[in-house]
């Protein structure tokens, strides 16, 4: 990764402040900070290059360029973990993954630094949140996610057929492996909530003939995908709809959203319930969630909600259950944890990242780039160590037949490579 | 189903008690049964063939044989619906199947003969209980479950490759479908919690050369186990154990259940959740839950509880995640919901058990044949119309990897037919 410093390179050659000589209170503060991190092996530096880590081996270092730093380290972590990184105040010698992936291990009682990668966000969903959420992080410019996302611009777990796969190829499997767990037929109305870029819904539309409604409130995501589906001739199969999915109306054979569930945020779970309960038949109808959750309650990392995803809650199952699928009289009919599948999306992403690192710094800044780093770093760790999980639950009205007899049918996946 | 009238029964063919003619109230009684049964289409006729159901097409009829049967219908559903038509005070004309299917459809507000199939049993099942409870019903006697049982004698849902498979074909697809989820490998060590009549353990040793220990408490069917793994020289590879599952110690790689979980009662899922998180090895650990759940809590139907299922209570999949999946540490990799797979297995049940009704009747009564086919007909009812759900739940712990990278290696399933 970009910001993976060199092992041998010298605290000189690290930027550092004006906090001059170590006094007493450095050291013991460090000696704090070292103590609530060394079951990570990770060694705490300071600017003059003195470490209070007395263990051999380890996995990399933090190098703390100030006093203010080392103090912020300390009375607030989670927060000013990524605010010092993202400033260059902090440094990570070693691999900027393996060192997050330590971190994230520790228990929590220890710190939350795991929670550098998990607080709840107060701040509501409404409708009008909802656009300026989604504008703070969408609307960075189609320029720059099409940077290093693949060429179908799906911002989303892939679904790699084998760990081998390319990254084109997963989110092509993965589009695939949604049709395919919610059954399209040719003529079913579908109703995709958040479509980001369009290609699922144009993937559907081509693949199997079915006919979409897609909500998103990004207007530059939009454009785009208004643009590709008139060039690629599916306009009068896919509408682009320039609205919040909680405007749907009329009744719909599927009900499909990638990716989006955990930025409606918790209180949004009750209008979600409606929409599903609202526009899915009863007797034909089926759905699938796909989204990044948890195993325990746990809010959003106060960094990530502040500088990456403004409003995001990755909720548990038991919660989109009770809160989603229940009220709106809807059974599980199936759940897939592709938590490993997130970790070596966000794997890819952070090479073709690294890659265009200096194009991302000339568009906006070293910090935006750092900021950035840190945070697929950081959800690669979280979803390799269990602190996130990916689910796909696919679901249908209670009292309809459930909507396949076994599993085996859309498996093994066919990889479409017809546009790869 | 051996219970089932001829349509074309005369009332008189059906016996019934000292009630003599109607009077006023006796009809108001019956419009009262009638108004809350409508919707069902389900036609209530009094003991001299008075009927208050004056619409055209029906399911069926329930015919009330007296007074006493009628009042208490109306004060107390839940219970003497089962009651009375065990004591043949109740009778059903038309298919039985059909006529609880209609009734169970009923919204809860309009009576809850829904939880005809469904009220909390508060007994707790301490040790001692559950013994008491298991004796209660698996200890009929082998003689009665071997009466209409597949071969292997497993009292669970059955996995159909096809919707035309076998009992007997769906029975040991349903072992291996298992197995596979659990990816069971040669030398590992399983760890099986309510093992019936062992199958499923001896199953696991002979085709996947695993070492079990199987946990039961019905002395019977442990010692039909230990007859048969004996016979089968795999009494070496299997240790069927006299003891609550909570006894258990040591590490396993695997730990499964199938059947159990809604037998144990919500009172004691902390203990099985300490039990898999004390177990289970915490890198190369799996286990499988199966078990009847709901997609809303509700306590299981009074008379089933007093009849069939003593301590029963099939949880939330929710319920099942927070309460024990989650605490021990572990993160859900897959859920399968195959409730049209158990109303398929009661079907198969229902028409062995109807063959062998002369047998059944006379080892035990003509109320103890009613209650359960009553019981047969209601389950099959309630899966078809998503009452009850049939979930097998994969997990792990939470820092292992998981299980496997795709679900596509365990399908399609492989079907042992060497012994069937």
């Amino acid at each position: 990764m970009g910001s993976t410093l060199d092992p041998s390179l010298a605290p000189s050659a690290i930027g550092h402040g004006e906090s001059g000589h170590l006094t007493r209170l450095d050291r013991w503060l460090a000696q704090r900070l070292q103590s609530m991190i060394r079951a990570a092996r990770v060694r705490v530096e300071l600017w003059d290059g003195w470490s209070p880590y007395r263990e051999g081996s380890r996995i990399g270092d933090l190098v703390v360029t100030d006093r203010r730093t080392l103090v912020g380290l300390l009375l607030d972590p989670h927060m000013q973990f990524g605010e010092s990184y993202m400033h260059g105040r902090l440094w990570i010698r070693g691999s900027l993954e393996a060192v997050i992936e330590a971190l994230s291990q520790l228990p929590v009682a220890a710190v939350s630094w795991r929670d550098a990668i998990g607080r709840l966000f107060a701040r509501s969903n409404t409708p009008v949140n909802a656009r300026l959420n989604v504008h703070q992080h969408y609307d960075l410019g189609n320029d720059f996610y099409r940077l290093w996302l693949d060429p179908e611009m799906l911002y989303t777990c892939a679904y790699f057929p084998t760990p081998s796969a390319t990254l084109d190829a997963a989110q092509i499997a993965k589009m695939d492996l949604v049709c395919r767990k919610l059954r399209l037929k040719p003529g079913d109305r579908v109703v995709e909530a958040g479509c980001g870029w369009g290609s699922l819904a144009l993937h559907m539309a081509r693949h199997y003939g079915v006919e979409v409604r897609a909500f998103n409130v990004s207007k530059e995501q939009l454009a785009w995908a208004r643009e590709r589906a008139k060039r690629e001739g599916l306009h009068d199969k896919v509408e682009f709809i320039d609205d919040d999915y909680r405007s749907v109306s009329g009744k719909c054979d599927a009900f499909v959203s990638v990716g989006m569930l955990e930025h409606v945020g918790r209180a949004q779970f009750d209008a979600i319930s409606e929409v599903i309960e609202r526009v899915l038949h009863p007797d034909s109808g089926r759905g699938l969630l796909h989204f990044i959750g948890r195993d325990v309650p746990r809010p959003l990392n106060a960094w990530i909600r502040r500088r990456i995803f403004p409003g995001a809650y990755p909720p548990t199952l038991a919660e989109v259950t009770d809160d989603i699928l229940s009220p709106a009289g809807m059974s599980v009919i199936d759940v897939e944890n592709l938590r490993l599948h997130y970790a070596r999306t966000l794997a890819c992403w952070a090479a073709r990242f690294a890659a265009a690192r200096n194009t991302v710094r000339s568009m906006y800044s070293e910090p935006f780039a750092r900021a950035w780093e840190l945070y697929l770093a950081g959800s690669e760790a979280a979803f390799v160590t269990g602190g996130m999980q990916l689910f796909q639950v696919v679901f249908a009205p209670r009292e309809s037949a459930p909507i396949s007899w076994t599993r085996r049918d859309p498996f093994p996946v066919k990889v479409s490579v017809d546009h790869m």
